[in-house]
């Protein structure tokens, strides 16, 4: 590509499905979006050199390593994308910090609240941008929804229910993985964050949660014959106050059998109320009371240029987007938070308060009493 | 109406729209169904002569009295069927068991478990037969999914959501009524209460809650120029434990914008999934792991005469039940159970065991902790 | 039941399934509705003594014959509802005028349009009240589609799609039935007629049709062990344009494997949209071009008190009527046109109506060309 | 890119919006799918110099030209890709063609089933490989419903319906276009080719058709202050009867206010039925007769990996496709077509097939008659 766009130079760690699937974000967000950045896929490292060069072939990195620490001191490297395992996740951060790089993470930013803290203060010192990826808020749908409840197109908001539930841990005899043991985080850390992400980007903070952490299945299979105990929780509920004194709840289950992408929320308010189901990720459902008698209903609002950047990927609506399409404006919105044009609301500070939520959740689920979140 | 059968003679205290609505399901009930009895509308009483009169033309009793003592009292009639305000539904099931008379209140049965438990003490004392109209639970799709839970076609259940949302009390300037008053209950009570019944319907006994009650209108305009602090709750929420190892959560509100009768539910087993919406009551959705691969789904199950007593209605599939067909199907297994054909579920006692669950709820979220149900 | 109103004397003809229904209608419709008439079930008819005698007690008739004739002609009779197979309709409703009697009869009124003419001429100048069940009709989501057509809310109508489509018929070793032979009418007259009824009801009168009528299961077990020849169409289509300019399509099938009711339309006008499916009868969906830019959207509209008469049944919206309550509506409202409060626009006229749009249809699909309704 | 793939030489003609999404779709092909080939953006051409060089720029191609013939001829490239308007179609892809180039055309291939015949012809004659762009047929859904028709999981097909219906010619004072001549085909043509194409996807070869084409709107603003006579039509219908002896209809409309993608279809077979809209474009709703009693019922499949080629976008199910993803399956099927790795079903011929099609339908209605499919 031939344009006198300054380069991003992207240094990727991690080549795994998640490593594949930011490189074809990287991809969209350059064909779909008109980027400050001509973006350039430098160096790719893995493991071994091995691995990381056959990666770099199909995935069209110019170079690769077998050793991510030279890659985060590579001086021609503007942006360091962790998709290696959850356990790098915090020192490969804040090696990429300290070399003064841009860093996108893969969540969960870290294990505690206390170590996404660290490294958002460094990034924040480093004056460097960082993102973590929830890619569920770069809907154009739900954009739409904060943007009418912020309008007051509902009203005030009174009360919330979000659920993020899905099934693919529902089988008892599914093998001990590392998701499974106290550091992988279980179904509130993996999944329910995205609920927790979701609640706020609509609501605002979340000042006080009444929590309840269940592991449903005990053990599982530890591949070696015998039965390891899971260590995290299957199915999580918490009650919820807001800031904005709405009230409200979240629920994350991964045992949740026929349930594939129920992240879904409704809010409710003095003059109206929104209904969304990623399931049907291109709709959203909208009731107003200022309709006129004996025409009130939820409509469903399908997605179209009208709701930005929607128009970006098809110029007709009701035509769809898909989960893919959200990943490519994840990317995009992030260089253009690199290049100064709009602030990253998803970055680390934001990783860092999800799992300051996701800890209080739990702390207040081993206590059985309600907790202000600190 | 010329039969053989014995006659079931019915008093009935209150002429208002829950009268009306019970003289319809008696109506029905003889109608649709083979009942034991043949159903005898012999008195009504309201609170005056002319009042009650009047109702008797309108409804079809052969006569009607100012008092409702004497029409307890009155040893022609077998059956006391008490719709007047809750205030007096204690008073009133004491008097007519003690007459030996079989009594049918409209929920809530009393403001206290206390009250309750001594109605349901009381007539178990003197072997009448009673009822609390839990019509929900009639819906053929309710009796097909307890009947696929227990026939294990969902696998052992793991999880539970509970709701019961509507919007009668969502403006805050509608006027301060019985209702907002402690003893006229709250949201939870008040509806919630069906959200309880339908959880312990399915999945059986709860044992521990965790409850959160919230008032979201603080005051409503008194009638008299003033406002009155509301005494009850708004919108609840409880997490739950059920004896078969279950958790879940029910959730109460009477303010949610748009929402006209979502009285819903969503089971998760090992094996598969319930989910109902009473918005539309004929239609049951099921998901089996047992379906072929690439083939699993949540189906719609449309009601039809499979599913008993649909096929006393209407003899296809498909033409739907309405909300007052349950009330008939209520009533009529009320007078089958007055016969001894059949036990009544919906009793005193279990109008008990919803009061008790409520102010169970009611005690933890006060107190900010987990309480068992006693 | 004592008041002061006049009687209506019903005298009904067959006892079978729709026997019962109208019974219930006429109970319901009494018991729900302010009614211009006190209805007495005055006397039953069947086909021989014994028969009725039993049905009069079940039903709740004073008396019995096993002659129809006698009750036609009884002249303390002022109503005659029949529900005897179709091949009596004509003679039998024929003598009910004759004597002077309002006639409320089961569709198909007849089995050609020559027939149903002679049956809505002799009404006509006995000046007797007729009505022809056609009970979707009188769904009040349907009635608001009217009003909302009427009102131009969804602008000048430009288009419309109506189905009926069940599978009642589907299996092709189901026995061959009266419904088979050409008398019986055929998948375009039994529920195509609904269909037909229906577009009219929302658009107005039908001028031109291209039918398309297709019999797919050739023969049918005769009960006899050989197969006899079905004469009667499975599944027909049609195009229509309507008087108003607006062009459409119906489709009747009793062979569509799954649909249970699906009696559906489609109507597009400049302004906007109506949609509605009868299995889920209780709403009507409603898209409007006035909504505001980003917040366009079908809208689920749910049945409540503000559409009459939905009010007479439930106090609260979204509470859902059934199939039954819709019966009851169309007895109250024949009731009322006897009364002569108001016209019944469902009465043999719009039955010959009906019949001759049938008619046409199935001669444009012999023909393979367009007809006029004549 | 570094691979030891040969490479497929790409030749863009036409910078607009299709332009830009095919380059999309080659762009996502190559990252989703592993391609026989490596995908080389070659050369753009456009009407003059300047514009196709700032596409390339802005595309990635590397070389540019104002001449499309220059493009056409050049030797180094392998797939010239037609994006120009339609009146250009016909002599583009002669000319490549007979520079022996394999063509992707967009859709409509030609004004008239005559020309699209020798685009056909002379692309069999050379044989290059072609392709005209049906890609709502590359939705793993549709490839699953076709998979099911043809393993009998509905049993003998009966019946059909489809539907294309979308709103963007509603508005009556939308200016007059190409769209609207003659030679612009109208809505059958437009999308009323996409039911036509799904229908034979799933069913197989129309024999006869009977059709109905309805220009609603007669004339538009033509730009200059006055109003232009519309040549086509705005709504379409027709009977279809297919060789496998199932009857269907197919609708199309582009004025169907509130629909922006209503891409139906029904199928009802002897042992089941699919539903499917294009509104939610990641479900198939799925009824079997082999359901157990008080079972059955439309189950929703998401789509997921085991439906291929989801699993090449996502891991996961549920997580859904876009509009665009299924632009990048079509892509890719067509290079592993030219790799000769699979028949290319949507080539030509077939493009030939959809038109003429649409011409017998639109000859059927101007006649007034059933037309045999020549």
């Amino acid at each position: 590509m031939r344009t006198s766009k300054p380069r991003l130079r992207i240094g990727l760690i991690g080549t795994g499905f998640m490593g594949k699937a930011h490189v074809f974000g990287f991809a969209a967000a350059q064909r779909v979006f008109d980027l400050p950045f001509e973006l350039e896929l430098h160096t790719v490292a893995d493991r071994d050199e091995e691995l990381a060069a056959a990666a770099a072939r199909t995935l069209g990195f110019a170079r690769s390593s077998g050793d991510w620490r030279s890659l985060v001191a590579d001086p021609e490297i503007d942006l360091i994308d962790i998709t290696a395992p959850n356990a790098f996740h915090h020192e490969m951060a804040l090696a990429a910090i300290a070399s003064g790089k841009h860093v996108y993470c893969e969540k969960p930013l870290a294990p505690t609240a206390a170590e996404a803290r660290e490294m958002a203060d460094a990034a924040a010192a480093a004056k460097v941008r960082t993102q973590v990826g929830f890619n569920y808020l770069c809907n154009p749908m739900l954009g739409l929804a904060r943007e009418m409840i912020r309008a007051g197109e509902i009203g005030t908001v009174r009360s919330y229910r979000g659920i993020h539930a899905e099934d693919y841990m529902a089988d008892a005899e599914g093998p001990f993985t590392f998701r499974h043991a106290l550091a992988g985080g279980g179904a509130l850390a993996d999944i329910g964050s995205h609920a927790l992400a979701t609640a706020e980007f609509l609501l605002g903070p979340i000042e006080r949660v009444m929590g309840d952490c269940i592991t449903v299945i005990g053990s599982r299979p530890d591949g070696r014959g015998g039965r390891r105990e899971v260590e995290v929780d299957d199915a999580s509920r918490a009650f919820l106050r807001f800031a904005n004194g709405a009230s409200g709840s979240i629920e994350a289950s991964w045992i949740a059998t026929g349930r594939k992408m129920q992240h879904d929320f409704e809010v409710y308010g003095t003059r109206g109320a929104l209904l969304f189901t990623q399931e049907r990720l291109n709709e959203l459902h909208f009731y107003s009371t200022a309709d006129a008698t004996g025409r009130h209903g939820f409509r469903r609002i399908e997605a179209g240029p009208v709701h930005e950047p929607y128009g970006r990927f098809c110029v007709a609506p009701g035509h769809q987007l898909g989960f893919n399409d959200l990943k490519a404006i994840e990317v995009a919105r992030f260089v253009e938070a690199v290049a100064g044009l709009r602030p990253e609301p998803f970055d680390f500070r934001a990783g860092q308060r999800i799992q300051l939520l996701v800890e209080t959740i739990q702390a207040s689920a081993r206590e059985g009493r309600w907790h202000v979140v600190a």
